[in-house]
């Protein structure tokens, strides 16, 4: 890469997860540097102050967004809470590219934005526009976007294993029973998110009502070219950090979903469809990488079939998936600054 | 209970989990003394050596079984691996009552049993005449058996969620997505259980095969007057020493689900209906109690309804039930020696 | 206890952990009754909304201090940070016992606890006076008190260890490495104590300047008879909820420390000092009791023995502790209400 | 790196975790290969098949060592368990490197290995002269050697903490207390390493006798050219997978304490020592990193000083520093392959 000059890109929101998240992998990037840090309470400390395993090369001090210089940024990753997002993004200037983490670009229908997450989308037009940026299925769509919406870690998942197969499963009896490590609550400060209270136990949540599943359905019925296709979707969260398993419950032929699987996944760099027969993939396998690994089980009760999917939640599931999209909206290799990931095991 | 003989009683294989448990759950029991623990390969220790936290009143001599005066035995709790313990059972006098917590004595066809399990039955005739100690199902009719069958963990909190309904449901899309603690894996040495692969991650396993799922069939066959029931049962060993979650995805109305878990469990001393629109039961809740939580939501599809419970798998999943089933036996109070547990939080 | 009045209790600060723990353990004491639970931010709701394991019949309703009507308490437990707790329990009537686990009235020297926790003692002169409960030590002292200082978890566990011996090691060298669960941190909002940042990982904390130092310095100094001792302590919050562990690494001969420790507790209902050659106590053997482990080993290096000590902060480190000195004020069985606390294990 | 040959590498016990992690950190060296991998009872297997991680362009067949063609090997890891490791090193042509990562080339008097290990050694003369690969300590001393044995987790975090310092303090009252993860225990199956044991609990182990004490010591008293030093080191295990912190008491000066240690690491590129007054290191902060951080704290007491080192025990501790060596050993820059890694938080 010698010559080449790097993308400078600011990071918005850089003292929760998915910001720290972020700096630490575009560390490893070869033609992106992570210039600029932004946060609202914390402005005025250093990321090393907020996250010492950020020390060192990683460092940035933490600046108020309205303090950066525009001018000298070429990327933006949105690392923000939904609605801080948008409002921030549609103040930035058009030379800058976002990558969207949160929430605020997923949905194309406004309505339903607004029903879902409480409020008015400021951009109707825009949101109805944006390209929803699952990797592995928009690709080289995505080059040249000006703004990309990444999905939620839930969707990213769920819709993985999903899309393949929509056209060859019962799409009306689609259950998603999805668990996932704390840090998928970020760092906001609940009881229920203590040591304390999160170790040694297991619980549903937004049972009926979660948020990622608008989102999962949108894709499910754009793909389907329906309209009507509803999901079940269960999350609960269990006692780990990082990590989410998705158990998809489905109708149809096992060898044929197994076959569109790895039809679709056979170039993919970041999803590896396990032979049938394999040992259930565990979220352990993919910590702390890009990598989502998919295995499809018949069920004892014919035409039944579990597709499992499991993502680290903070890198293929955020903010590894963002850097992923940026490389694709740059016209570049995607696996530029991820290649080099390894699961920690144990 | 002064001047009252109390029953003298033998825990069978004392060196697992659940012989732990239940000489911890006896030291409780106004009526009854733990007065022998058997074990082979640590036979000769005392069990505090083995359970340190046994020390004290609770602590026994580890004998093999062979070496039993049974003639001083009223009642022998069977804490042994499936096979090991019909081998040990039969062999018993008859004045011995049984609670056997192995799954030897839970399927009525010696056929199924055998294709289950792996081995034929030892005894055919019996088996398929045992009482299935689901507490709450059974209750008065247990009085005066000499050998009880309690369920597998995972039945014990599916049937209670589900037997009340099966009338109300669509009994041919039952989807059971269950998560565990390891130490529903008992104490066997596998590399999977190691602290250093069990923590940080999370996985299924046994999918679509799994034991229990043959159980929990007879019995909602045999409550619905059928006998072609299958359920699709989905098992996940997360990160957690004890509890147990079940996630039932059925069809039908939430109100009449409600409804009828709540007049079945009125005035079960145990089990516990919250009432609608609860936050979802935690396992931390019923940790080291012999309780069961189930809470029913709307999902956001119509006509699906989510049923979750919740149980600690050592003491309701295994010996608390199996202490009560033997109050049941004797036609004692059933909460005696168990009334008094509650749950450790945090 | 037919026909006995019993004390009526009033936790002050309920929906804190100690608070919580205090009511969960009182509900198993046969002579007292919690009939009282205050909260200030969370009175209006039940006690089983904030904390569900005390769902049935240990509900209360929580209700601000200034709510009370003192005369129908007999006694009142004060669960509160310090220099609350003192600002509410010296507005207290006189016919209220008051057994207090903040840090109030545990230093004698009103100077040192102002320059200790940064604010003035309301009543010098009160907390010059009050005893200070480490039960083992003043017994049958206590009877009649109408204050009782509850020690300090960190100085629970390290005086249990120190006491009786401390005239037989070099006082000038004492050094405490403790080890303590996330609940011990109590409840409180700190990012620190997220599932997700304290979780697979250790720390030091309040290094050479912990505040329990002072407390554990007073009590040794009176008991040698001197002014002048200081010890090192160096706490460490590691990945686990409840449990606490000391280790004092100390001079002097083993066997001589073996022996006082075995004279001093040898009736101690909740003091075990393990066999010289023990297995090393484990935090777990102790979960969920009032019981402390104590064990003793010679070093490698001649002349120096390290002394371990395991607890359960939130029993014998605090709501334990305090229940075991309302029996001592009481003048009552020092183990009503604990002695069938078991430990959880696994 | 165009052009040029990398070398091969065998990786010896590649089944253990010491193994596996060696194999994951050399797929990112830019100049070795790891091209074999030993095991015995796993031979036949792949990689992948113990280790899914390792799945991909990191995968190995596990052949049996008898079975290895060395003259195609140019280096070999030893990751086997002490005993094992010397028998096969012994055995292996002169061409080949070794980097020993057991304890078996550590302890320079063989008479100390014997009394330490339980058996005599192979070959006394050898372990006299092996260089002790503690890296930041023998550095270019390492280069052309054939055999380096890397020091021990403890022996690690803790030389590096006092060696810079062993002249300042007094070295008659050096206390260690140390605490490691589970993994550091290894792959070996016992009942006190699985999840339900090892998790919620904390306790000591090997007290007054670790068989890294010696190796401490032997370094202390090789810098201080003393013979006498003995050291208290006193381990304890604690519920995480990764991670080793000691805590070191020592008597001296915390500001001389403090310049020696700067001054010592200055360009160490994986030594970090934190400015004084910094809080505490977190082993999480090194947590997938070849880095230890070291900070110093003054105790309450005059003349104690308190100073913490944290690495993670499966790469500085053993894997990393490994790697490290090997670098030395060819005269590289020490960090090729280790310089990328960067800490997983949260």
């Amino acid at each position: 890469m010698n010559g080449e000059t790097k993308l400078k890109a600011a990071v918005l929101g850089a003292s929760g997860y998915t910001g720290a998240e972020t700096v630490r992998l575009l560390s490893g990037h070869p033609r992106v540097d992570a210039v600029a840090a932004t946060g609202n309470s914390l402005a005025g400390k250093r990321l090393s102050e907020i996250f010492p395993h950020l020390a060192g090369p990683t460092d940035l001090p933490v600046v108020k967004a309205e303090n950066i210089d525009w001018s000298d940024i070429d990327v933006a990753f949105g690392c923000l809470p939904h609605g801080t997002s948008q409002d921030l993004i549609e103040t930035l200037p058009h030379h800058v590219r976002v990558v969207d983490l949160s929430a605020d670009y997923r949905l194309r229908d406004a309505a339903l934005y607004a029903s879902t997450y409480g409020r008015p989308h400021l951009n109707p037009a825009r949101t109805a526009d944006v390209k929803y940026g699952l990797s592995e299925w928009r690709g080289a769509e995505l080059e040249g976007e000006p703004l990309v919406a990444c999905p939620g870690c839930y969707p990213t998942a769920s819709l993985l294993a999903l899309l393949p197969i929509i056209s060859l499963i019962d799409s009306d009896s689609i259950i998603i029973d999805a668990k996932s490590g704390v840090s998928g609550a970020g760092r906001g400060l609940k009881e229920g998110n203590l040591f304390s209270e999160a170790a040694e136990g297991a619980h549903a949540y937004g049972v009926g009502q979660h948020r990622h599943a608008p989102e999962i359905e949108q894709e499910l019925n754009l793909q389907a070219g329906r309209s009507d296709i509803g999901v079940t979707f269960t999350p609960h969260l269990i006692p780990m950090t990082r990590g989410e398993l998705v158990t998809c419950h489905v109708r149809g032929d096992v060898d044929q979903i197994q076959t569109a699987l790895e039809a679709k996944y056979a170039n993919a760099p970041f999803v590896t469809v396990l032979p049938l027969g394999s040992p259930p993939p565990d979220t352990r396998h993919v910590r702390g990488t890009n990598n989502c690994r998919i295995a499809v089980y018949p069920d004892r009760v014919k035409g039944r079939v579990i597709v499992i999917a499991v993502i680290d939640n903070l890198v293929k599931g955020s903010s590894g998936q963002a850097i992923q999209n940026l490389n694709l909206m740059m016209g570049w290799d995607e696996t530029l600054g991820l290649s080099g990931l390894q699961a920690l095991f144990p």
